[in-house]
């Protein structure tokens, strides 16, 4: 299995780079568990998705408490067969979990997104699925988006993709399962993700 | 067909409003083909490529040539199965290139992309193209992979993208032959694009 993503923080000020930095700092206390490389236009994160999503969150929540107009642009990627298989990357959401029936690996991650504690940081957000190299994988779409209903996080549908909006933990949480929850433990999943905070526009 | 994108322009600057209104504004010699929707995520643009990407190309430019560091999201769609048909986003280069081989398409895209007049602004970008559906669907992205490297936009692989360079004539160029020239015609298909400009990060 090889697991991760490219992300970047957009921050619209001038001193930018010192929110950036930040958003870098609060991923320390996983850094260890991740193998982290930053260039001019994202940074990329391997490692179990125990350790990323944390990371992803807390780099997003210093971000946002900066107070000024953030985005993270999120690009997760599993079982691209294009990739090497790395050992640091298993988790068990995926190796015990693909023997659950969904319906029980659904009301887990509900369960457990409604435990997590509030940040009192407000995301908006956007997410595509893309389940790879099977035919059936609007019916996985499907089922992702009738999750994120669930989970209270859901907004509306857009065109090519779903926007989300609630508590930093419960966005994220929802996240991880829509990248996690569907299609085969195996299979190539990419999931594409636009998180804000603090816009000037009116939300809808 | 259905075809189009969700885009989003940032800037690291205090005064980002007025650089996202010009970028807006530049893409109006072409407003009367498209369908465009801004809400404080994205901005979705529906409509046929010929109109779609000088449009992007303009507004990514505009931005640009404030000399802020700016960075466009793309997040383009084509042939997607729950969209409905939609006539306005029908273009020949689908219709009619689906009869023609892929060296042939490879060919006229590489010689209509050195013909572009350079624009003098210079872009970094990373590109991950998702042909859905299809179980043969790497092998649709190495022939990208090779398109881009015989395009002279190339730079380097990165997990889970490709890192291109370059005018922004050739890389916008270069993105729109990767998202209409693999896969079918009537595949659905997704291309996910990163494209910065002015950033102080070194290049790499």
């Amino acid at each position: 299995m090889f697991l991760g993503c490219q992300f970047s923080v957009y921050v619209m000020a001038d001193s930018f780079v010192p929110v950036i930095l930040g958003a870098i700092e609060a991923m320390k206390p996983w850094r260890d568990r991740l193998r982290v490389e930053t260039d001019d236009l994202s940074t990329t994160v391997i490692g179990p998705p125990e350790a990323l999503f944390p990371a992803l969150e807390a780099a997003m929540v210093a971000a946002a408490r900066s107070g000024r107009h953030v985005v993270m642009n999120l690009h997760l990627s599993r079982g691209c067969p294009g990739e090497p298989d790395d050992p640091s990357c298993d988790t068990p959401r995926l190796r015990d979990g693909a023997a659950l029936p969904r319906a029980e690996r659904d009301r887990a991650a509900l369960a457990s997104l409604r435990e997590k504690p509030a940040t009192g940081v407000s995301l908006a957000a956007q997410i595509a699925l893309h389940p790879l190299g099977r035919a059936d994988y609007m019916s996985e779409i499907a089922a992702c988006i009738a999750f994120a209903k669930e989970a209270g996080v859901f907004l509306r549908s857009k065109h090519f993709c779903s926007k989300l909006s609630g508590d930093a933990g419960r966005v994220f949480a929802a996240i991880e399962h829509a990248f996690l929850g569907f299609a085969h433990a195996t299979d190539h999943v990419v999931l594409c993700a636009t998180i804000s905070a603090n816009s000037p526009s009116k939300a809808g």
